[in-house]
């Protein structure tokens, strides 16, 4: 075997485009004799990969005592070998960290209760969670280290360019969410790891490194702060510029260290023998934020993926994959491609830890479709199969049986024959090589995806990142797909959008130098963007910068907030989240959306630069027919001409260029059926679907051949 | 007509049980050339009352300055002319506060920009809703009065006893939400309404009426207080159970003042010759706690219903009613019901404010009938029909069509026929005076609704009525659905629960003096009770009080905190929430759920009284079916037999007593097609429905005849 291998976001097999298809399997849970028999079902399933955590504390039970194949349950080169003879590729997860309803989240009981010390820590110094550590503490790296390279030294003779079937390993496991989920939203903040007080500690020292001296650091937090060793941390909203800039800070030398611990993790096992692609898995959709700058640093060979559930306990509202669903889910997967790698959903659902609500087979269905309609490339579901714990280390159930699509016994159940379908229909379609067409590019500034800390600050006429982010996640992004308009992302910190498409930018009163140097640059090169609804006119830093604004020739003198209602001609009352902002200036191509109290223009195109600026003084959450009409409209002035056209809203569609022609994607994500008349511009004309019904949650896939039409 | 009256829990007229079956229809909005129709309409579609807002806004648009008949929007005698000449009893809603998609919520513009003073503030002084008002603030109290004088006044005349067609009266709109929506759950703080620092002002009166000295106080609250003007309310989580008292007095001081607000309200609508029953709508099921002392103040003659929407725009995680919408809903009704009024949804989802995410009419359907299924009498639709806004008055759209079942401009969309199939059915089925068949009780202590105030409180051991009332909703009333076991509520602050019929209370350590008598006369009456996981032995002022401990024969030494695996005879592993209270207890007549570490045991069945106590030292969050298996045992040894079987735990199923016979309701709250095999035991018998096939969203009612079977 070769080991897991992508280019220009498309998973690669001895030479071909091929998804990625993996169930989770784990070794120490299906009983040995089972190994086999549900490897070949995986394949009959069209599976081609299994991933298995392997969870330190079966193989470590006391401190120093190693356990490798001394039962049936522990035996992982076994499992290994049964894969390799049996032709499946396997991903492995070694974890430190767990989850999988592991006690003590796969840690070792003996490390969690025996050394508290390296516990996750509140900034009042108590412990938050039984088993969150604290990645960088000097102990449970000690430890750590330990594991991984003794578990390592024993993966290395089974990876893939040795002949093994090893083709990727995971550093941790949905990292961050350890710390965030049970510290209500806040970080780590063990003093051990970040030295608090200690001039040569980890905080004072990020801060050294970034400001210099204390006195910049006062100046930027705006208030005093004698030394670095001095700086405390906040863990509460700011109030204030410098409060952000105080929180940016911590957030960062957190993020920072995170990054350290995966570079750690990755030199142990790269010297341990490994060599193979490294991967990591995002907790959920929203989060793919936090891992932007560790993407960057563990370079092309790292492939950042999500997971991405829709139900797993009665506390999720829904019960089914939503719309809402499929929009939060394209934008991680368009997030994970900006990262250069194949959009990969590391963990599906596939079954459930709860038995109620139930996730039934033909929601699953639609959640895998949705996945693949909105660009994704390889999965790992989760779980493919289980079964028994090993005594001792479930934290909920004996029986690990998930209601998965191989129950613990052994037999097929109906979830089963779904994912076989799905996986007919992808090599029928061809979908590892097919690619999401869009009308139009998002941009967005990473600080958006994460900038939480800045949701709380209130100032008049101060949009934040993240409420920026808030428009264009439920405005802009939720508009165009009701509308059939379908969007590509781009990430304006690293990229230049590409100027023969036009582009749209949320934009808040906070941009990023460098996303607007790119969209200037974007500008320059005779590009037509939509900004609004507020003038950048700060970086990331919260310090003065123009560049987008003096590039699109808009000043803050010529904006004014106001108060009334939005008219576009043909389309009133457009309802905006916030007072909508209109400009003044001349020679304004077209005006298209007025304030009807004074006929100030809130929505205008300039020309700016080589290209054009729609200015778009007003950010939405879509809820109205009138939001659609609006973004058709403005939309259309900047020249974007759908490629779909359907008569009902509700119903999503998306098209793909695939090996023979298009593919058109129906979605109905409702729990009634619905129909309605669909229309898709080929290069030689139109292909037509009148009155397609579908069924509550059916998701149709619709060839349309190359030449026909 | 007569005005609206019922006995025992069902709504009658002209002698006989009659739904009250509403649609909001408002004279401002719909074009009056259009009035007569609609409400034929509406007549056809099995309507016999309509319900609509006297906007303080329209009808005294300047201070002082009243239109009433001056056009046709506000042509409110026409209104009712008409009403009454169709033959369509009126729900008025004059306010003051309304909401409704209005500017200022219907007050008028001059009321909240003109006097600032008497907007609601919070703690720190801060106003937080531009049209957020305290209710008692004495000069709104001033210009209110004024408004409910002129409009009552012109109202008297069309009331049903007068010949005219007004046959209730609504009190405000949504009380207490608008404070706690827009002040972080928090309530109302106007220094002048509640006068702090005042010896003579509302807050500093209501201490020294509970207390009569600041020494009472001081050792209450645990915090030295000098006088009661210099009392400070809390607006933070509690840390300490002096800090939970002094955030339950702010609750119930703000509450009497609600309380006084109604009354006041109704004070002046009686002297103004209104003599009908008044009502009121709870905002949400979960807000309905926050009524209970108002309902009892207001007598018999006050029906308090609630609002039951399951989406209102894309924040909604879930586009269709669900289980937990169910059993959410069923919660409000019995509460309701607990109230001595036939249980009323006065506002239903029937169209929606956004047209993103849709209200599909096959949803709306599966809405209205398991709102009927679980014990509705009365419904208001909220909206029927709509129509353009007054110009200036609509905070949203011009034209207010609302996606209605009748659209502004009349037309009948499916979901005007869902709801005349959903009322063909009422009358088919006689659901006026069917009633919903329990197989056991459970209780509740009124504190259980409303103590967010103590959810924050941590002490090892200490468990809060909110979270007894969490395991309530998402355990026991959630797992007992899933199972097919029929709970009815009790309210034991006023009730005896029926000792013919076995009753479970999930206590915690706080359960109100009133509560634990009642539950101690239970058993004194020989009824069998399972409480637990906490044995209450605090009242609800936090007081030591041990009644039903002493009843139950149960002491605090008998029980322990456990670590380890709960496992019941054939049910291993019931994962519970919270760490496991043993009994150890000689006399145990049984013994079912075991620690399997140390075989403690965790639930167990005792004599008590004339009757039975099952210790149950455990809750849960219903997910596994091992919740099921428990619980079905658990009652089963209690003595419930229930009257249903079912195949599938995921399909919902009630029985109602009906004018011939029984009714089993069937619910598929999912997206996919369910099917399952019901039993229902009749008097003669069983009656058998083998493999019931049910559509997505498909409520299914069956009639099982007297004598069949």
């Amino acid at each position: 075997m070769q080991a897991l291998e992508w280019k220009d976001g498309l998973f690669y097999r001895d030479g071909s485009p091929a998804l990625m298809i993996s169930g989770e399997f784990h070794y120490f849970r299906v009983p040995k004799g089972d190994w086999r028999d549900r490897l070949r079902k995986w394949k009959a399933a069209g599976g081609n990969t299994v991933a298995t955590y392997i969870p330190w504390l079966i193989h470590e039970p006391a401190e120093g005592e190693y356990s490798f194949g001394e039962h049936d349950y522990d035996d992982l080169e076994g499992f290994l070998r049964t894969c390799l003879e049996e032709g499946v590729q396997v991903v492995v997860r070694p974890g430190p960290y767990q989850y999988s309803e592991l006690r003590y989240s796969g840690l070792p009981g003996w490390l969690c209760e025996g050394y508290p010390q390296l516990l996750a820590r509140r900034l009042d110094g108590s412990v938050f969670g039984k088993s969150s550590i604290s990645y960088m503490h000097p102990l449970f790296l000690e430890k750590a280290e330990k594991w991984i390279r003794k578990v390592c030294g024993l993966l290395a003779p089974w990876c893939a360019g040795r002949g093994g079937p090893i083709v990727a390993v995971q550093l941790d496991n949905e990292a961050v969410g350890i710390h965030t989920w049970f510290n209500d939203g806040w970080y780590d903040y063990n003093p051990d790891t970040f030295g608090f007080g200690n001039p040569d500690g980890r905080w004072p020292r990020f801060l050294r490194e970034k400001y210099g001296t204390a006195e910049a650091l006062s100046e930027a937090w705006e208030c005093r702060v004698d030394s670095f060793a001095d700086a405390a941390p906040l863990c509460q909203k700011a109030e204030s510029r410098g409060g952000i800039r105080r929180l940016r800070d911590y957030e960062q030398c957190y993020l920072a260290q995170v990054s350290d611990y995966f570079a750690l993790l990755r030199s142990w096992m790269t010297e341990s023998g490994l060599d193979l692609p490294y991967i990591h898995n995002s907790p959920n959709p929203d989060a793919n934020g936090d891992f932007f700058e560790i993407a960057d640093r563990m370079g092309p060979r790292f492939l950042l993926g999500s997971d991405h559930y829709y139900n797993l306990n009665q506390n999720w509202k829904q019960n089914n994959p939503t719309p809402q669903y499929a929009v939060r889910n394209f934008i991680s997967l368009e997030t994970l491609r900006n990262l250069g790698v194949p959009p990969t959903v590391l963990e599906m659902p596939s079954g459930s830890a709860s038995d109620w609500p139930p996730i039934l087979p033909e929601d699953a269905r639609a959640a895998y479709l949705v996945n693949l309609a909105v660009g994704m490339k390889g999965v790992n579901y989760y779980i493919y199969t289980g079964g028994p714990n090993v005594p001792g280390t479930g934290s909920t159930t004996d029986l690990y049986d998930y209601g998965a699509p191989v129950s613990a016994f052994g037999e097929c159940r109906p979830l089963y024959y779904v994912q076989q379908e799905v996986h007919r229909l992808c090599g029928e379609y061809a979908l590892a090589e097919s690619r999401l067409l869009s009308d139009f590019t998002v941009g967005y500034d990473r600080e958006m995806q994460r900038a939480d800390c800045y949701q709380g600050y209130r100032e008049e006429g101060f949009l934040s990142p993240g409420q920026a982010w808030e428009f264009t996640r439920a405005g802009l992004l939720t508009t165009a797909f009701c509308s059939g308009i379908t969007p590509s992302l781009c990430d304006l910190t690293r990229f230049v959008p590409d100027p023969s498409k036009p582009a749209a930018v949320v934009t808040g009163s906070v941009l990023s130098r460098a996303a607007q140097e790119n969209l200037a640059e974007f500008l320059n090169r005779g590009g037509r963007l939509m900004i609004g609804p507020e003038l950048p006119v700060l970086d990331e830093e919260l310090r003065p910068c123009r560049i987008l604004a003096d590039a699109a020739g808009i000043s803050p003198e010529q904006l004014s907030r106001e108060r009334g209602t939005l008219d576009m001609d043909g389309v009133p009352n457009i309802m905006p989240e916030t007072a909508p902002v209109s400009i003044r200036r001349e020679g304004a191509l077209e005006e298209l959306v007025r304030i009807r109290e004074n006929g100030h223009a809130v929505s205008a195109l300039f020309p700016a630069g080589k290209g054009q600026v729609l200015w778009n003084g007003f950010g939405w959450s879509h809820g109205r027919h009138e939001h659609n009409d609006a973004l058709e409209r403005l939309l259309g002035a900047l020249g974007v001409c759908p490629r779909i056209s359907k008569s009902d809203r509700n119903l999503f569609a998306v098209v793909h260029a695939a090996k023979d022609g298009l593919l058109l994607f129906v979605l109905n994500l409702y729990s009634a059926p619905l129909a309605a008349d669909f229309r898709v511009r080929t290069e030689s004309g139109e292909a037509r679907f009148d009155g397609l019904r579908l069924a509550p949650m059916e998701v149709r896939v619709l060839k349309i051949p190359n030449g026909e039409n």
